[in-house]
């Protein structure tokens, strides 16, 4: 398969891999049953036969129960499981073992201790193992993204996310975009050899031209997600706005089952925008809560406060704005529209109708406890608001199905068919790609004899762009840079 | 061996198991490259079917990477290994099954969430998995206390001492003594049956005596071990005693390299018991900085404070006197003598010369960077004293050389040939067994023709003392009660 041939070869892996044998925890810390140690590198069997006082290696990749000693004094020091993962066929493709011993902290030290102590054996550094993985073509750099996402996924869509990722679904789709590129570029450098004879005829500059703008329109559109997947990936910020006192921090607590902001009477109460991290319906959401808006205020910390909650919620992706219902009944009561109070509410918060626009949005009406059902009935029966009461907690189903769907639309739902584009650097390297093929397009089409060598080059810088993201490049240069250590003939 | 068919048989291992299949993470918490989740019961296989989506089990003990899928939804949950250990040749005794996957909040949440929703499966509770192991005979009581202290241990000793224990070196003496009782009581038995007849001389009940009186030396003996192993699972209690504004304070933050005590120019800065936990030559030490000791103060919180810290020496293991180097010096130059000197600061101290020499003690004379080298080499001669200068740190190492060899006396080396008593609850148990074997001294001494029915039940009762320790009694109660409940004939 294309994607594969473009890894690192092995060859690599063995230039890597002696760079010593590594080991470290891979499990959570902590006292607890098992605590995994890792070892990977050519050392690895030594390893083996020194913790385990044995000249045999298990079999591979079955789980044997051993005395695990001191590498040193022969000393035991715990009773514990043995895998032995030999290369290639290991998570970093070198000799593997597995150490499974007792996960208390003075286990831990003393195989730490005993590990330290084999010449040509040291302690991991971070994302070691991964790099080596990665160095062994075992995965490409958005797998190890992908993989780096999966372990810290709080949430169910952030795990699915980055499965997707972690499980190739991305690179597939970036080499598939890479393979098209190599194509086009084939089939020029072909035109230019073989167009002074005849086999080949202009239809293949034509049909190259057709690729690479179904290309750009196909990066464009992956490109044009509304930032999905990196929402999904960083959470969501939410913003929670309205006027003084309408309930908004009672809102937060609620849904945090705790106090995150203090709740008073006084109008003013928070002034910070304080931050809260949640998991509502499978998505990570970070809920805002801010100071109430309103003009008359002296309060030079109020003031600082309410500036600072209007800059937040132009970043904001969803905006949850709270009306208080017995404000919005004396509305209807005179007879006016809900459209009408709508109007008037965003004024006196100094909000400009457009900037609910331009975000996503949901209406809460808070307080519903205080008014009789007979009054409710009216409200109720306006579109796309949602009854709510953080005292009684009546309505709050409502409210997080709806919170729950407005998430859907903002985050998507990743899928092997169209997987989320989730790092900023995948957008820049895009970009670049996109900007490169551009470039063909207007050299090829405003020249009427163009240079076909310039016109690849284009292509190749976009081939290049791509290759970034995955990693093919980065792979290439430090190849480069170990071969050019060679002598020629070598 | 005895050791192995007093335990509990397999068939009660069934019927524990079938009160159903339990899951939980058997490895530490936080994000991290690898968790692993454990399931235990009857319904193991039909996990491994279900998560694997295939009708196929792996290989014994073989690792296998799998997708990991949802019970439930057959959604992909991560991608890992999975480990099948049939019983009964697994940790439980029962069919074992062990997930590894990504160690991130959402992969193991959905794996909590997909095995808890498989009928029959359920969240294990605290301890479960090696209740299970304990009830199929695979480990008795003192090897699951070991293994907790494993697990927990925070120094070198502490693990020696708990992987001995884990490893059933101490069952194996209980076991041992268990069976020597056995053996006494089948040859009383026999004396009974037999006595009327021929074959058996008077010369058993004689060499059953001494047998006893062996027993009880033995058991003594291990009794006699000043809490050894004690000390070394809970740490050894350290006081640092003085007059105020000798450098206590100084001494606990320099072992600690952090400032746990405040510390002052003005005597009595320090009035709480302040306890920290060290790490000294791989022994646990609880260092306790405790109130300076004086008669003339008014300050009612360091009164209290003072009454405390002799409370509290009182208790302790292991006491540090510090002696103020200008203090000592301006003795020794009127001629006085270190004995003189430490008499007369003892009784400044309020303390008696005999509560030195109830606990072990060892003597610093700190601040010895204020006196010139001419000066130090008469207090150098004194044995049994340490020099340290706080400030400076010289003498540091001696110091901590000093507490090294005190604590070794203190704890013990814990070895195969005797493991250390770890257990208040152990202590308990064998001087009941002393107990039982003292009244069967006395009972057969002091009858001319003692009933021997009655001897043999002292007898029984010292053995039942034994057996609770490594629980080999409250299984054959547990086994009673189940029995209990089927109907004869069956």
């Amino acid at each position: 398969m294309f994607a594969r041939a473009i890894r690192a070869p092995l060859k690599l892996a063995r230039y890597y891999s002696s760079r010593g044998t590594i080991f470290g925890l891979s499990s959570g810390s902590g006292k607890c049953g098992v605590a995994v140690i890792r070892v990977s590198g050519d050392a690895s069997s030594d390893v083996v036969h020194r913790k385990t006082s044995s000249n045999k290696l298990p079999a591979a990749r079955q789980a044997v129960l051993r005395r695990i000693v001191h590498s040193r004094t022969a000393e035991m020091i715990d009773r514990g499981l043995v895998l032995w993962f030999p290369g290639p066929h290991s998570f970093t493709g070198e000799d593997c073992v597995e150490f499974h011993v007792h996960g208390g902290a003075a286990v831990v030290s003393a195989m730490y201790d005993s590990l330290g102590s084999i010449d040509g054996v040291r302690l991991a550094e971070p994302g070691e193992f991964t790099k080596r993985a990665f160095y062994a073509g075992k995965m490409d750099l958005t797998e190890v993204e992908g993989l780096a996402d999966l372990i810290e996924a709080e949430t169910e869509a952030q795990r699915k996310q980055a499965l997707l990722q972690a499980s190739g679904e991305l690179s597939k789709l970036y080499n598939e975009m890479r393979s098209r590129l190599v194509r086009c570029i084939a089939n020029v450098e072909a035109y230019i050899d073989f167009a002074e004879d005849q086999d080949v005829d202009d239809t293949v500059l034509q049909s190259v031209g057709e690729d690479v703008a179904t290309l750009v329109r196909d990066i464009s559109t992956h490109l044009n997600d509304h930032r999905r997947g990196e929402r999904l990936r960083a959470g969501v910020r939410t913003a929670i706005i309205g006027a003084p006192n309408v309930g908004k921090s009672s809102f937060v607590n609620l849904l945090s089952n705790r106090k995150v902001s203090i709740v008073t009477n006084v109008a003013g109460t928070t002034r910070d925008i304080i931050e809260s991290h949640h998991d509502i319906g499978g998505y990570p959401v970070i809920l805002a809560d801010t100071a109430g808006l309103r003009a008359s205020t002296d309060d030079i910390v109020e003031i600082e406060g309410i500036s600072r909650a209007k800059d937040y919620f132009q970043l904001a992706d969803l905006l949850i704005l709270m009306i208080d219902s017995e404000d919005l009944q004396r509305y209807l009561q005179n007879g006016d529209t809900f459209d009408c109070f709508l109007s008037h509410y965003l004024t006196s918060l100094g909000i400009n109708r457009e900037a609910l626009s331009t975000a996503k949005s949901m209406l809460i009406v808070n307080k519903c406890d205080l008014l009789p059902e007979s009054f409710l009935e009216p409200i109720k029966k306006i579109p796309n608001i949602t009854l709510l009461s953080c005292h009684t907690q009546a309505g709050l189903e409502a409210v997080l199905q709806e919170i729950t769907t407005n998430l859907k639309h903002l985050c998507g739902n990743p899928s092997k068919e169209s997987p989320n584009l989730s790092q900023q650097r995948h957008r820049y390297h895009l970009k670049q790609c996109v900007d490169c093929l551009e470039k063909y397009q207007r050299y090829v089409e405003g020249q009427r004899n163009p240079d076909l060598a310039i016109a690849t080059q284009h292509l190749r810088n976009a081939t290049r762009c791509i290759g970034k993201i995955t990693g093919a490049i980065e792979t290439e240069e430090i190849l480069d840079v170990i071969f050019s250590t060679f002598c020629i003939g070598k």
